[in-house]
């Protein structure tokens, strides 16, 4: 549901493996049952294929604008977190890759979604 | 003790692993010797099984509900971190799940109790 | 509604005027409209009439007694916080008192509500 | 341009006078220039009028819906604080009233907005 | 009942106005009721008189054995800040002086008690 | 020395007074003596004149690069703080204005300067 | 020197392994050389056998109380981490157990001694 | 005893009254008593005479070498602060001056003690 | 294209392994596409040869004129790290070596890029 | 050049292996190059040999003036860390021992220098 079609990548910038993170920290999406708004924050993780594979990373703008895709879906949680992780990986595939999903709660609880791909390290 | 009939669950949504993590901050007991309230948290993390094999994941309205029905019930910190773990393996039947339970404090110590199921990792 | 029968008071144990400040971290009602649990942080304080007037102040048990009082209760926030000051203007006729109520929140929404009784400094 | 239709009131339940706070920590709009999203916290505080006076205050759920109704709309950090000031003022006509506006930032600078109705004490 | 005469002073250092703080994070005293300790911090700040009109400074390691002869009195809150406000008083005669004492709380509530000697700024 | 023309203005969109705060958390510029960069934060608070007098607010996008105009400045920290005051009057001729600038430190030593136009309130 | 004899035990109430930590943060002993007292936080964490078994848990007051029976031992930091672990394996010879003991300081270095029993996972 | 000779100053760059602070949070000199050494942080804020009075500022590094001439140096808490304030004052004739030093503790009391010049505003 | 010739490396001083960690926590650059400047925090920890088998490490101040020879480069988060990398393991060919550049953030979405060197232990 | 002779040791109060940690929040000596003072934290953890075997642990108070023997000496971070371990493990000959020095920074850069002795755990 979320716009695939807007995400970049560029070529991996060295052969020698290492981590990227990013941390999205305002996140919105709609409660599909209720429709009102979520609130969270998203992390995503990875280890990109090194450039002379033709690994390639995911670009920084572009991702902002896949986040802001989320805005009007009525989408759960979990829904959420998935949809990323396989966006995420159907673009660069990575060596690993993890994506958590931190919720601000609703009812006085809040909640964490981790979905991971590949062999995530620790 | 608690009301188990409250539980509801909805069918995991993915057939790749992941982790849910839920916390309660808001939960409340009574002594069973006193009967002067309790106050804590509850935290549960778990992996339910996946989708083609019929897992299923607690669905969050209902988990609300559930830890309300703890509010007027006499049971100690052990009694309480027990029946949910149980409740929740009896409903998911997960791949493994942690119940901690952080409890504000009594005559200055504070305690936090912690129940497994399956081979919860790291 | 609540029990204002369980507050008790002792003299004021000086003729100096002194500040008294009471924060009850563990509070909790219900929401007269849903019936939910509310989760809140009391706040009194107040400078007692002098002992040589016959001043009172309110003893700590019976606030903690006073408080459990509202376990059960349908109460607006509102309706919490003006009746905690009535109750303890009633029970010790303070030279000055103040009752703040901080409530965790309702759909990320946190609330204050201040009521005052005489002339509260600063 | 937000909808000030969902906003409901009830009287004032005290004629004391006393100080309302409600703090929305989810708060989105759209900027109208670039179309991308703000995000921010929104601080209302509030002394009601009394209630033998015709005082009323802001319904906390019918708030929630008239902050939800800012987000899609293009709108200045100071467009959302005056509007929310001018919007609670008509509904309400309280004693005092203060918004503040707390902006997570753009391009590393963060705002805060503050727009006040009557005389706001301190 | 605290050992007064442990308590000794200087002569002021200096004519100019100046004021001095004093924390002891580490107090603890018997609730005369239950014979349980009590644990707290102790502020004491103060503008002692001049040292040509012969004003004195609490010397502060006659300030902590002072502290350490509540350790098993049986003494309430209010008892411990005034004692502590009176003797220091009774000591140096300062322009002005503050005592509070923090209590780390019974049963959930947590208290502060605050007693003046003179005109205490701000 | 940093760059007037790039600071642009906009009405000031109400007539009642407000007041805005802009945190920039970025700031940094040269050393004059020794070459090496400053790195602070620059806090400008301001109640502009209200819009029917012609009243004007700094825009938020040319305040970014006004500041980044530092960059490579050599300039003491009172130069700093008196331009940006300085620039910003000029601009705006605001009722109010105050300029901190938060400095990282050198040698183990951290700074604030403060500098105000007009009747800062508190 | 402690008192042992104030300790008490309740069975197991699983026989499923789970984990109990308890943290006193007012715990205070006295410095055998000097008198002075000493402050700090003792933890205490452990598996107990399982009820099956005979497995046994500490009990809450009982802890407390044994707690206190230190306040006018003269003992040294080695020593109170030694006796708390000696006494609560006699007590409940649980499956593993740890006791850590956090000392606020004196002189400026501040102290943890950490003492063990069976096998402590991680 | 602190050396005066090594504080250097230069010519207040503004007739606009603006305000100074600087904090350096690495103090240390020893105790005349016992000769073991202290530590703290000190704040000295302060307004300049405008430039075109004569006024004067005092130099950042030249500051920190004055710092350093106490490390050596047995002297009390409120040796340090009047030695700074008085030297300070005689250097700039500052309109009005603050001198605050934080102490990090001595057998669980620390202090802070507060010198003023002029007339500090707030 | 940061200054390599600028670092300088010292024998290391032991035959027994450690580890050195800096972290630099006022680092900035240019981002290359828009110009704009970047902010962050390099954290570089390291297992040096030992001294014996010609080991160096590298000199701080050299590091911090190193770090400031990127102020005004365009470069990308990554080529940032992995220039940091290659150059400290190309001055030092140490055992191990990670670098960690934590960045400020653009977008809302704020980033953190890991380069290693080696075997880096846990 | 620090003052070994200084340290004491006391017998190991215990055969089953435990572990002390000793955190000293105020450390200071003087750079070798410039002469100006270096300001850090010093964490010295250790498993001592069991009582049985001869195994004895640094006495609290001669650490403490171990540590003071550094006050002005010129000495890198490198050399400060080696000399402790150094002279701890040839007091102690512990069974594992690990120190670290935190330091405070110059010029924007922090550091921490780690250096073990023996199979220090995780």
């Amino acid at each position: 549901m979320p716009d695939f079609s807007v995400l970049e990548a560029f070529p991996t910038p060295s052969d020698t493996p290492f981590v990227i993170e990013h941390v999205a920290e305002e996140f919105t999406s709609l409660c599909p049952k209720t429709g009102h708004p979520d609130f969270g924050e998203v992390v995503v993780r990875f280890c990109p294929r090194p450039g002379r594979e033709g690994g390639v990373c995911v670009e920084l703008k572009s991702l902002k604008m896949y986040f802001q895709s989320f805005r009007n879906k009525g989408i759960f949680y979990e829904g959420v977190t998935n949809a990323i992780r396989d966006d995420l990986v159907k673009l660069m595939q990575p060596v690993w890759l993890r994506v958590e999903t931190h919720w601000r709660g609703r009812g006085g609880i809040r909640s964490v979604i981790t979905a991971d791909h590949g062999n995530v390290p620790r």
